[in-house]
């Protein structure tokens, strides 16, 4: 079989964060799969087909560019930020894994991306530079009460929390929920950065405090990420302040 | 103040991982600052001069590169990977919070790059696919009690961890005490991963098993990805599996 499938990160929107490894096997497919918007952020080249499909279509999508894959053409997925992180790469492996044996003969390739959180914490400073993790608020995959025990032990044991997907139509109260839980392990000053479509227009990006962080408006564009108790913000006289976490960790109670 | 100080991220090695955006900061710099090895990836530029220093001289080369910048040059600091996950990021901000007010007048931009852990991952499928962290294994910046209760919290939890600094010549127990201390949480069988020079020459990237993973060589340059319950593997005849998160997770125990 000769079809080839790669699954490309874009980058954090900008194509300021588009490598050359992800520019190269864009440039090389002969057809993209992928999200209207974000395909919308591929120059368009002669001879390459598009293939739109809607948000949460990832498995369809997904078998769909692997069929076109298995005909012997050189396809790419595009994904926003980093294809392994909330994005289609596990859902091409589900795909594989699920399909034809034929499908693990094809030659398939990640190419990663800057992932949101790392665009997001560059804005500001240095927000993950200690342990931190990174959880999907969606429930849509995955029971509420897991995103909550994730949320204790995450913050019960000083780690810097990333959150993707914090509000969405159908997800309303999720994020003001867990914000809400958080209060139960972190101080009410434990500084929270809101990044919203970084590196696109509209890019807006705001430091709060825990104890108003849920009277923040955020959305599906939006990554925030929530401080452990080592985080400190540096105020800047005519700047927004620095946001960071510091290397080492003293004592056990962080 | 004129001076402008940049926090560079290379990426995990190749320059097919160097953003446009971390190309352009290092062409504008009159300045470099860095460890030798990543200094040596940055193609030399007329006029450019360039100050290394050792590995763990972290502070000290921020507060070289910030008064270089003070004095009105533009410099940029050079950091593998993301300057922000495990890097030169937060010493840069330390150093900017325990400087001269001066400092926080300066212009700081941080530019974010391929983090390990992406560029691994890539490499393998999508073991990040779920909820996931990320914990440094060097106990030089913090007790090796709070790493081992960050180990239990996440493990514990579901998340997927990703270990930074594994081993190096002064810790060469670690890796495999921590390795010990995940089998109380997880099965045997749990998927490990271990990318080494990811990027550069010498590339291995290897799948072993939670119960053999302490016997597998590891060292400053690998990167180790440790699943969860959830995380599976994909044999493919003739090439290295898959590894991959789903994206759901269906149940309490995860």
């Amino acid at each position: 079989m000769s079809g080839h499938l790669a699954v490309v990160g874009l980058g954090s929107g900008d194509p300021r964060y588009l490598t050359p490894e992800a520019d190269a096997a864009l440039a090389g497919a002969q057809a993209l799969y992928g999200y209207g918007p974000y395909l919308d952020r591929v120059p368009t080249r002669p001879g390459q087909t598009r293939h739109a499909s809607d948000n949460r279509e990832e498995r369809a999508r997904a078998a769909a560019a692997l069929r076109h894959a298995a005909q012997g053409a050189r396809v790419a997925v595009v994904s926003g930020g980093d294809p392994g992180v909330f994005a289609m790469a596990a859902a091409v492996c589900e795909e594989i894994e699920a399909g034809p044996e034929s499908l693990c003969a094809l030659e398939v390739v990640f190419v990663p991306g800057i992932t949101a959180m790392l665009a997001v914490a560059a804005r500001i400073g240095a927000p993950l530079g200690h342990d931190f993790c990174a959880i999907s608020l969606s429930d849509n995959l995955k029971p509420w009460e897991l995103v909550e025990r994730r949320l204790d032990a995450a913050a019960g044991a000083g780690f810097v929390i990333a959150l993707y997907n914090p509000v969405s139509r159908a997800r309303p109260w999720q994020f003001g929920s867990a914000i809400e839980r958080l209060r139960r392990h972190l101080p009410a000053s434990t500084p929270v950065v809101f990044g919203r479509s970084v590196g696109r227009s509209g890019e807006h990006v705001s430091v709060a405090t825990l104890d108003r962080a849920d009277a923040v408006s955020a959305d599906m564009a939006t990554l925030v990420i929530v401080g452990s108790r080592e985080t400190r913000v540096i105020p800047r006289a005519g700047r927004v302040p620095l946001v960071y976490t510091p290397r080492a960790a003293a004592e056990m109670s962080a």
